[in-house]
C-alpha cells in the first residue's frame, strides 16, 4: 500500500538526498532468492566439512595490525584500519602500535592467532572450517569485491602432519561440488569439474635438477602459475626475461605438459628422475604425490574428477608440498574455484612452533555470483515458505492462525495471509514469493471441516479434510 | 609432536614478540565446542524464522557514513570508519562525503538501505531475518563487545502493516526459547522465560491523559524504561527532576504496577480509560494491545510464557506501538534477552515512503556468553565427528579410508585416525574431541570380516560384522 500523498509529489521532491548505494566494492548483497542459494551452498559445505570431522570456528573481523602483518608485508596494501569517527577518547588512547587495528584480509593469519590464543584448549591435529567475511582494500573492479565470504578448511599438526590429510582434501572438494551440481541437467556433463593436483617439491625439485639457480626457483613457480592465464609462449618469454635459458625454459614447458592418467604421469615422473643428476628433492616430491594420489583413490574419488597437473604451481609463497586447483569444465575462464595446498611455516608463527598444515579455500561470494551469471546455478525461491494460508475472511483469522501453527508443528514453513486482499492478489503474492501451495478456507469449507489446497505449480485444486491437513500437505510437498 | 629443538630453547627466545590477543572488545571468539553451540542456536533461530516465512538477507559490513548516520546522530559515537592503511591512491580519491565509509552498528539502517536498493525486486510485506556481525566503538567493558552477532527479524509493509504481525512475534520468541532450553533439566522450571508485552501508545496516551506536557513524554518513556535497573524510588525522583509533579509521578508508578492475567490487565486499562478526560491515544493503544494479545493467544502461546507489562517502555525513540522484552526467569539480572517493537518512520527513510514495521533483535554473542557463564547452556562436543575410525596398522589405511567413506555416505560424521599412535592415545584423542564411538579394525578383525565398536560413553565394546557396520553404527548413534 503506497501512500498516495507521497506518490503524487513531484519527482524532484521524492529524490532521496542520501546516496544509499553500497560503497564501491561492497556491492555484495544478494536478493532473498540468491541469499537462500548461498545458504544452501553453505549448508552443503558445512555438512561435508563436518562429515570429515572439521569443527567450526569464527574469529573476529578485527585483529591487531601487527597480527595481520605478521606474515610479512603481503597484506599491507589491502588492509583496512578501523577508527572511531568521533569520541576517540572512548577508545584506548595509549596509541601504542599494539592497539592499532585492521580488518582481516584472509582466514590464515586469524587461524594462526586463534591457535596461539587457545593452544591448550585445542586438540591436534586441529581440523577446522571457517566461512567468515574477509576484507581487502583492493582496486574495485567487476567481480572483485572488497568484502567477501571465504570458506576455508585447514588441518594443522604440531611438528608433523600425515600426508593422508592432503589425500582427504580432493575427496572433500569432490563431495562438495557433486552436491552443489547434483541438480543440474545432464547435458552439463558427468564430470563437471576437475581437481588438479601437483606437488611444489616436484616442481622445485625439477627446477633444481635442471640447474636453475636457487634464487630463481620462486620466480619460476610464479611464472609457471601464469600458464593458464597467459599461455605457453608468454611464459617462456617471461622465464627468459628472468634469466632462465632457452633450453631450460623449453624443458620447463615440456615438463608441465606431461599428461595422462595419474598412473601414467607418476611413471613418467619416476622415469624422469632416473635421467636427472641431482633429483633428491624431485624424488621426495614424487613420493609425496604418489602417497597423496593413492589416498585419493582409496577414498573412492573417481579418476574423471581429478588429475595430476604439473602446471599447477599456486602463486602464494608459503606452499611447500601438495597444491590443488579446481576447474569447472567448459568454464575454465572462471579460474580456479577451489584452491589450496600444504604449508609448513604459516600457522605456527605466533606459537613459535613448527605447525604444518594443509587446506583449501573457496571464495564463495565471487564464485556464487559467477555461477549465477553463467546460469550454472539458479536462485531458489525468494521465500522459504512452502505453504501460504490465505486470508479469505478476516473473521476467520483465528482459524488461519491455528491451521498455520498446526502445519508449523509438523515442520512445515508457513506464511499466513494477514492482509484482507482479493484472493487473486494473494495467489499473486504466493507466486511472487515462490510459495508452491495455498490453503484456502472460507465459511463453506469450515462448515464441512475441509479446506482447498491449491498447487500453484500444477494449477490443480483439491478439497481435503481439515483432519488430514498435515498428512496431505506433507505429501504434496514431497511430490513438488 | 612438538619440535624438541624449539622446546629446548630458553623461554625468552621462544616468547612471541607479537601481541596476538584480540583487540580490546573484540575478544568474541568461541572455542570449537562453544562455536558449535552457537551454530546450534543459529540453526534453531533460522528454522523458526523460516517456519514463519521470513527470508534470509545479509548486508555488507560496510556502508556509506551518510547511510549509517541517516537516522540522526545516534550512531555517531559508536561508528568505526574504515581506511586503507597504505596505498590510499588505490581507493577512490574524490574525497566526497559520499565515499566515506563505516562499519554497520545495527541491522536496522542496513535494512532500510537494502529495501531502498532492491525496492522493485522485493515483495511486501517484506519479512526478513538477518544474523550478521555488527560493530560498535563503545567503551569496552566486561560483557560489552565491539563486534557481535545480532539476530534480527522484521516485517516491513508499504503504507500499512497488520497488527497480526505484532502478534506473531511472541509466538516466534516462544518457539525459539522453547527449542533452545528444551534440553535443560526440569528443575530449571517449566516456564523458563517471560515475554513482556506493552504498547507505547498505552504509555504515551496515559501520560497525555494525566496532563504531562508533550515535550516531556519522551523523557517519561526513557525514565520508565529504567524501572528494572534503578527501581521505583529513583524513577520517581528522576521523573520529578524532569518537572513531573509528585502526583503525576505517583500516578505513573502506580500505572506501571497494574498486573494480572492479560484479560485482567486489559479490563483495568479499559476501566482507567473511562476515568480519564482525554483518553483518545490511550484507547488506541488499548485497542492495539487487545488485538495483539488476542492473536498471541490464537497462535497457541500459553499464558505462562507472556504477559502485559506496563513498565516495558524500551528506550529507543523510534518505537510507536507494540514493544517487547523477554526475561529469563531467575536470571533477571541478564536484562532482556530478546527485545523489539513496532515502528513507523524507520525503514522508509531512503525510499521516502511510509513503511511501518515490527521486529525483534537478539544480541547472540553476548547472550550466549551469559548463558554459558550462568551454566544455563553448556557447549557441545568440540568435534562434530560421531565416529572415529582408529589407525591400528598403517598397512590397513586403505581399509580405514574405505570404512570411513562408507559411513560418510550414510550421513555419519567420521574422523579417520591418520597418525599411527598407541591405541590408548587414539581413545584419548576421541575422548578429548567428544567423539562417542570408535571403530577398531586390526588384522584379526579383517580376517573375520568384523570390527570392534567401542562406545566411549558406556565403555562397552562389541564385535560387529563389517557388512552391518552402517546399520549398527546408525543404531548406536541413535541410542547415544
Amino acid at each position: 500500500m503506497r501512500m498516495s500523498k507521497i506518490e503524487s509529489l513531484p519527482n524532484s521532491q521524492l529524490e532521496p538526498k542520501i546516496n544509499f548505494k553500497p560503497p564501491s566494492g561492497f556491492d555484495i548483497e544478494f536478493l532473498p532468492a540468491e541469499k537462500r542459494l548461498e545458504q544452501h551452498l553453505l549448508d552443503i559445505m558445512r555438512r561435508v566439512f563436518e562429515q570429515y570431522g572439521f569443527t567450526p570456528i569464527e574469529t573476529p573481523a578485527v585483529e591487531r595490525l601487527e597480527v595481520l602483518q605478521a606474515k610479512g608485508n603481503q597484506g599491507d596494501n589491502i588492509i583496512y584500519s578501523i577508527n572511531p569517527i568521533v569520541n576517540e577518547e572512548d577508545e584506548p588512547k595509549d596509541g601504542q602500535d599494539s592497539d592499532r587495528r585492521g580488518l582481516k584480509f584472509d582466514q590464515t593469519v586469524p587461524l594462526a592467532a586463534y591457535i596461539a590464543r587457545h593452544l591448550n584448549d585445542l586438540s591436534f591435529p586441529f581440523a577446522r572450517y571457517q566461512m567468515d567475511m574477509v576484507f581487502r582494500g583492493e582496486r574495485a573492479k567487476k567481480g572483485r569485491y572488497r568484502q567477501f565470504r571465504q570458506c576455508d578448511i585447514d588441518v594443522v599438526g604440531r611438528g608433523k602432519l600425515s600426508l593422508l590429510y592432503d589425500a582427504q582434501i580432493p575427496a572433500i572438494i569432490a563431495q562438495i561440488f557433486d552436491a552443489i551440481f547434483s541438480n543440474i541437467s545432464d547435458d552439463f556433463g558427468a564430470a563437471k569439474y576437475l581437481i588438479r593436483i601437483n606437488n611444489r617439491k616436484v616442481l622445485t625439485g625439477f627446477f633444481k635438477a635442471i640447474a636453475i639457480a636457487p634464487d630463481r626457483i620462486r620466480t619460476c613457480i610464479k611464472v609457471v602459475d601464469m600458464l593458464d592465464k597467459i599461455g605457453e609462449a608468454k611464459v617462456k618469454l617471461e622465464l627468459q626475461k628472468h634469466g632462465i635459458s632457452e633450453v631450460q625454459s623449453q624443458e620447463i614447458i615440456s615438463f608441465t605438459k606431461i599428461t595422462g592418467s595419474t598412473e601414467a604421469v607418476l611413471a613418467q615422473l619416476t622415469q624422469k628422475s632416473l635421467e636427472l643428476s641431482d633429483p633428491s628433492e624431485f624424488i621426495t616430491g614424487i613420493t609425496e604425490l604418489k602417497e597423496v594420489i593413492a589416498g585419493v583413490i582409496a577414498l573412492g574419488v573417481s579418476e574423471d574428477k581429478f588429475c595430476i597437473d604439473l602446471a599447477i604451481a599456486r602463486g602464494l609463497e608459503y606452499y611447500t608440498g601438495t597444491v590443488y586447483e579446481t576447474t569447472l569444465i567448459g568454464y575454465e575462464s572462471l579460474g580456479s574455484i577451489c584452491s589450496g595446498g600444504r604449508y609448513e611455516e604459516l600457522v605456527g608463527i605466533f606459537v613459535g612452533e613448527k605447525m604444518p598444515g594443509v587446506g583449501i579455500s573457496i571464495g564463495l561470494t565471487r564464485l556464487l555470483r559467477q555461477l549465477m551469471d553463467a546460469k550454472i546455478l539458479k536462485p531458489l525461491s525468494p521465500s522459504p515458505a512452502q505453504v501460504m494460508v490465505l486470508n479469505l475472511q478476516s473473521e476467520l483469522i483465528d482459524i488461519y492462525l491455528q491451521v498455520s501453527q498446526t502445519l508449523r508443528q509438523a515442520g512445515i514453513n508457513v506464511l499466513t495471509g494477514f492482509e484482507s486482499r482479493p484472493i487473486a492478489k494473494q495467489f499473486q503474492q504466493a507466486d511472487r514469493l515462490g510459495i508452491p501451495l495455498c490453503v484456502i478456507i472460507g465459511e463453506a469449507e469450515l462448515k464441512s471441516k475441509t479446506c482447498n489446497l491449491k498447487n500453484l505449480q500444477t494449477g490443480t485444486q483439491t478439497a481435503i479434510a481439515l483432519d488430514d491437513l498435515v498428512a496431505e500437505i506433507s505429501l504434496a510437498i514431497k511430490n513438488l
